[in-house]
């Protein structure tokens, strides 16, 4: 799928060098967001921040990480959603308040953002970014509360919407999920060291032990006074996970709300495989992200797996327009297909989803092109029918194809020989019935919005 | 001298491809500050804002600049003061409020800047730079009064110390000059566009025409409805114009204050060969600053005039450190003396100003060693006895070598054979009697201060 | 495996915007070198260059592909041999001679090039690189004949190793291998265009058609009178292609030497787990260069194929250097290991060589932390014995951890459970008996070499 | 004036971080070349390069600098003369030949470099750059001698034309200047380490003492066993130093041939007001290269000196075109004319020499739209009337304006009162009648050329 995704953040707390560490988590954390990085540190007195547009690699180097000091520090990945490519909305945002300084790394959407934006601007607040994430630095600074704590519990209990927060004040971190829990957080340990991460993988490269998810609704403090942990901040409310973490968002060797992506995505396969065989020669991926479900697929199925397109794993930056004679120039610059694995074959080729519809025409002619005698898609999560307003950048519901066609039509446009979906039931027989939020499949938004 | 200076600030209004001018009147400017520059451009709808540290031409380039949308921009060249090197503290300052966009650009100082801060910051407001700048947006955003005007005044009125404002709004431009007059700030005109800027010479590069200083306490409205001035906002007080722009701020092609910056300074030096002349064989200045000066001792005092000290005009970024085999290098870098000119000669040398004492030290060893018989140091500007507030970047009191060394003693210390300054009353006899800010050579501050 | 691999190399005749297709082509051929990159262009008069250090991407841009005029352009990749990192050292190289201009590409390693160096030398040769290539200007530019195509025979005839070239004239393009064949190039066709490339992967990512591989000895002259080829220039030897271009060099989706490199590897596999069966539960490879032949393994002994060690795609330039908290961080920055896929399971793990064996003892340790209950390495190569002279970067013998111990003992090295590589005669079963220089595995070198 | 001018070449021997000496003097000689600049060094078994396009200070950086290892160093920096922008034609030219490596810095123009280079190519040999610096190093390689010493006599005694020279093996330096002497190179002390420079300028800034210019014809060798000087080298000639390196080439605080150019620039001054007295107010430079003849011409005829013209040292590096509306813009990026200095004056306004004529009108515009009254222009040496071949770079004859134009004729398109020259006998009467080539003033070539 070519989803673009939100977000990746990074905090630790009493680490020396601690925007190494935050560095090399997001660097784990890359395929959260391409677009811009940052990271703040603080040496308990002073805050240092650096911020740039591009990868990690692209914002970062040996000086601008030595110039960040201190045992605390936060980062962030950036894919933009509302904001501009200005440098001032690039996380983590930071400010100085009455209570000192704060900066704050936010991965979701504040559906009610604009409504808490016009009150407090109305109010006489200015606003130096087009990020929502500003909103709850104002909403902490204008609090009446004495206490740090409670100051930002009234903040965040005005939120609506998605938001995994990670903040940063002179001595302390805080690590926050909305009560629906959209987005994921988890907490790890590297010596006496307390970090945070989107993905679990961000431990594993920096050699930290992942400890827990942060619940739905919790707030997690690591300070001088250790790690103490709030729950009943928020009022009661469903938990509403994001399932298309489990289908394309997350890193394949991550392990999120207990369970491990790979494994997940494999059990997609293999569910699909139940719901919609097909005799055929081979199941192959369209790589990378549909590998586990192809596998999956493939061992239900008992049908061999293979790879029929092979990915170029340097493409992605090319700045050379395709010509009229280069067709397909897109897909190709990264999958070029096997002819010696395709030809004359009966081909099923597994997807984790389809949004415009665009690729998988691409990616079937390519097959065909290269051989092969029947092209069979298999997608491994339902149609997308309806745009996600918890910060995953899906298309407009105008663009996503499955909102106005049906899954024959479908097919005829990809002019696949046939395509089927896996079903939101054998989607909930994977992950579970409840406890996620499936409103781009069904169009069930757990928390209304009211974005003007 | 070698005080380094504050800010340059542009703005243009009604001009096709605005922030063509604008870059090329910071360039103009950029004698008033290298470390960073900005422009923020509007189309009517929305602000186009580029900013980085270095000199213009370091900062900008051909994309930057046509990114830089609309008929209406406005720049600013900084050399940093209480702010730190974070991109968040380079100008103009851009914000959202509630009447719309707004953006900033400051010339001076605000000495009450920390005490409004407190203030705002105690009643909620959040800070995204250390810029002092940043409260006057705040204290607009925050005004009860209806229109923006009122607003704006309600704001400049709060502010004490030294302000050159230029503001930007979706369709207008302001221009403020503090009701002291501290810093400069003139209107020019180029075809149907307003253009203002810290200094004239500004104009001439765009090949704009001049048409008078902004008044202190005035503001200049460039808009729809033409051009509007008001000059009673303020309360009646005393101008207080910084004499230093004379001495060795302003460029030497700019008219600032119905006088042009050159013939001031050589005027200066006249009657500081009245004051004290002394039998010599030439006089040479420092260059490039103290030439006006030394042309004018000549021409009173009938000692020919002569370059004793070659100028290097393409040093400024060498990152080699000195080895102790290159001994006064940093004066070496910029400066050679020319042993035919110097040698066996009585030699007067005029320089502007002296702050700490060492480059005067540096540049009469160098004379001496050059074969300079007798050296006597003639200083264009009274002793500099008392620190700047009001946007100048002079050393703290302990570092002015005048606040605690009588002339005899900085003359031991430079090892000159004499040393003269000009008097105060040499200095009025020039530029006028009252008017002035004299603060650095009498320590009389026309506004009290209270930075804590 | 970690071998560095050597040069990729690209031409086209005959195309507008040559330099474009040129850029794509190197693109496509970023794993056979990424240290520098460069191309050179002509318009039929001048000749256009563009080198720099690092990928394609990061030496090119649109502005530096349009400096490229005309439509001859050949293009190299480098991976630095025995040059050090000097710009005149990366290829293309370009020299004017009698005969006009000149530009050459080379991919292979010159063996006796130390040897016609001297002699040039001697004879009052200056050379500008380091390269190895520029003594084939050398001998064309001093050869006697009078004809650029004697002269060039008279060059090529004269070298000894491994050369697969391209040479760029004002109007005319010539790719040439060695009579040995040792390393690839392949001729394709776009619309009127002819294209020369190491793989043929470059053709798919411009849309040009694969013809055919260039045949060893043979020397191909795209110009204006059209394509001609010439086949009795050297004197008769045996073809030797090398084939470790099957095991690891050559990208999976190229067609080389009549063969797919996908499939023969798949078969490696398949081989290689005739030859050493083992109990296990999963078969995995070390992604990416493991993957076809642990399908292949898994195919033929028909335990299930999955992913283990999970990639992350976007690492290779970090620069933050491990410290010893984070152990192994080279291979993890690289790989993560699946705990879920790993955990109490008998795993097949499948590489395509062992070099030094420090990557293979680290990835077993990695795969038993995850869990792993048994190991079994299995090898889709013999054991690596001999350094390669022809142009692949092997370390030295005492390295080469087969070369001295014995597969039991690297085994416990690598504290592997079981240890197998394929067998020579398991290879040539897959790729042919005969025609392939195989001297790393047996240390019989088809040509005598004299470096000094 | 506005010629481009040629080439700085800088040496040390024996002095450990050679190459921060060598870039120190590059940057001293900043103003002899602002395109591109190089550095090679040597720890006496490798040579070490780095080189770039443009100023010094963008060329190199501390990491560049450190990288050049050794105590011996040679640079250059290059305005281009025949060669194109291509990296292989910045010098220090750098190659290997059967007596090791050498790398050259040359100053000036070989007039039979094209005929050398068509022998050699004619005879095998391959040409990497198109600077004409390249044919020396093929010369000396393809001398049958035994001894570098001869095999170097051998290669500059074929030489024709300009050229100072630099060259470095891997341990001594050898400074040459052709036998005519056009070019400048000077020899200087730096404790033990021997420094050879294009001007004196280069010794002051680094400290070394300056010891005396080479002799036209003569080879120093600093090395191992102290420095030695051979004189009798070259076929006895005529000396004929390049006058425009007084007029305009040098800086002012460097001596050159016994002479400061300071000095002899106001002596010019001198000679001209005695030639072309003219009743006016003031005289005024065009700075910065006319000021010293300014003031010799203020000194002689008694008419007050004074600026009228304000330079802006910033500028030289403005990308955005001047628009219609901003004329003469490149003119006034540069200058900006004092009103109040010029405002009813009789200006005589002194430059050091008229090359097209287009700087001249400007400036005469210039003046008068600033109210000057009349404007005499009075130049400093006399009419250029010829190309140079010799390392200077004039446009072509064609469009110097005094080779078809009588005074009179130039006066009347630069819009003058009057225009007088300083006379070829005045001009010899300040440097003294011999010695000189005076080839561009009245067309006596010292050397015939034969470029093709």
């Amino acid at each position: 799928m070519n989803l673009k995704e939100y977000c990746g953040i990074v905090g630790i707390y009493n680490k020396s060098e601690a925007a190494n560490y935050v560095y090399l988590g997001l660097h784990a954390l890359q395929h959260r967001g391409q677009e811009a990085a940052g990271i703040v540190s603080t040496d308990g007195i002073q805050f240092y921040e650096h911020k740039g547009c591009g990868l990690v690699n692209d914002v970062f180097n040996k000086n601008s990480i030595s110039s960040l000091r201190g045992n605390v520090a936060i980062g962030h990945n950036r894919y933009s959603t509302f904001g501009d490519d200005s440098i001032a909305n690039i996380q983590p945002l930071f400010a100085h308040f009455d209570m000192g300084q704060i900066a704050i790394a936010h991965n979701g959407n504040i559906i009610n953002a604009n409504r808490i934006k016009k009150k407090l601007v109305d109010d006489g607040a200015i606003f130096n970014s087009n990020s929502d994430t500003e909103v709850i630095i104002h909403l902490i600074a204008r609090s009446q509360k004495t206490t740090f704590f409670d100051r930002l519990t009234d903040a965040v209990k005005v939120l609506k919407g998605a938001f995994s927060l990670i903040i940063m004040r002179e001595n302390e971190i805080y690590a926050i999920r909305d009560p629906w829990g959209f987005r994921p957080l988890s907490m790890g340990k590297l010596d006496d060291a307390t970090v945070f991460a989107s993905e679990t993988c961000a431990f594993d490269l920096i050699g930290a032990e992942f400890i827990r998810d942060i619940s739905p609704g919790e707030i997690v403090v690591a300070g001088n006074e250790g790690v103490k942990h709030y729950s009943n901040v928020f009022d009661a409310t469903n938990e509403k996970k994001c399932v298309f973490e489990y289908i394309y968002f997350s890193r394949p060797d991550s392990y999120l709300w207990g369970k491990n992506i790979y494994s997940i995505r494999k059990r997609m396969g293999e569910v699909l495989a139940e719901e919609s065989f097909v005799e055929a020669d081979i199941v192959i991926p369209t790589p990378d992200s549909g590998v586990p479900a192809a596998l999956g697929f493939s061992k239900k199925s008992g049908i061999p797996f293979d790879f029929g397109l092979i990915r170029n794993h340097y493409v992605g930056r090319t700045f050379i327009e395709p010509t009229q004679t280069i067709r397909h120039f897109g897909v190709r610059l990264k999958l070029n297909p096997s002819k010696d694995v395709l030809k004359d074959k009966r081909v099923v080729v597994v997807d984790d989803s389809i949004v415009r519809g665009t690729t998988s025409k691409r990616i079937v002619k390519m097959l065909k092109s290269a051989g092969a005698k029947e092209v069979h898609l298999r997608i491994s999560s339902p149609p997308v029918i309806s745009p996600c307003f918890y910060g995953m950048d899906t298309p407009t519901k105008r663009e996503l194809i499955a909102s106005s066609h049906s899954t024959e039509e479908i097919r005829k446009y990809t002019t696949a020989d046939s395509l089927e979906y896996l079903s939101i039931e054998g989607l909930k027989k994977v992950v579970g019935e409840t406890g996620y939020c499936f409103a781009c499949f069904d169009g069930n938004y757990p928390v209304e919005f009211d974005r003007e």
